[in-house]
């Protein structure tokens, strides 16, 4: 774990919500990506070495749907930024962490990513994540 | 805002919760400190240039444990570096965000502090805090 990468924030309305982080962080998004296999649109701004992602459903069976249906918009989950993801995940799970996906698959923003069960981890929905080749 | 100086986690039990973040993050807590005003013991964890704030109420009255008994364990709030802790209460309230406490108090780890109110903010929890001279 080098550093926290991005915190997620699940949000209604991404076009809004990028205007109301402009004037909150006083910097502008700058990128937006439609990550459809995790069925969201993202936006992008960098504070200091962390990034803050908004993330907007793009359908009602997507996991930031679900979250904000259950418990209203905000701050959906951490991420840290490690070098070998897999050796992560093994010593994770030596530790007792639940991985959600052992495998990992392809998130935003050119990484690799997995998910550790929030029951493992105080409630906190914590990602790993890769940057990829 | 230059960078994110902390993430606040709420967490039942404090000594529990060291020991679970120590394995996930593979590092220890830095240092332990009860806040009497705010009604919580805090301990601190440095990853990359960012802290990581575990809090554990230390009574029923304390915004941690009403937070608990609302929405279970989990992220609590996200605070930012300022510069000028008066002076970013000023351009925000003149963005329209409000301001919980207008005038700032100290908080955890030498710090000013003064929080922003979620539904102004996407439902996240924001403070802001300046060092201490």
């Amino acid at each position: 774990m080098r550093k926290i990468e991005h915190l997620g924030i699940a949000v209604r309305d991404l076009e809004k919500a990028n205007d109301l982080f402009k004037k909150l962080l006083g910097t502008s998004s700058y990128k937006e990506e439609l990550v459809e296999g995790e069925g969201v649109k993202t936006s992008f701004f960098m504070i200091g070495e962390t990034k803050i992602e908004l993330l907007e459903a793009t359908s009602e069976g997507s996991p930031i749907a679900k979250f904000i249906s259950k418990r209203s918009e905000g701050i959906h989950h951490i991420a840290f930024d490690v070098e070998d993801i897999n050796a992560e995940i093994d010593r994770l799970k030596s530790e007792g962490f639940e991985i959600l996906n052992e495998v990992p698959k392809v998130g935003a923003d050119n990484k690799l990513i997995v998910f550790l069960h929030p029951r493992s981890t105080n409630g906190v929905l914590v990602e790993l994540c890769q940057e990829r080749g």
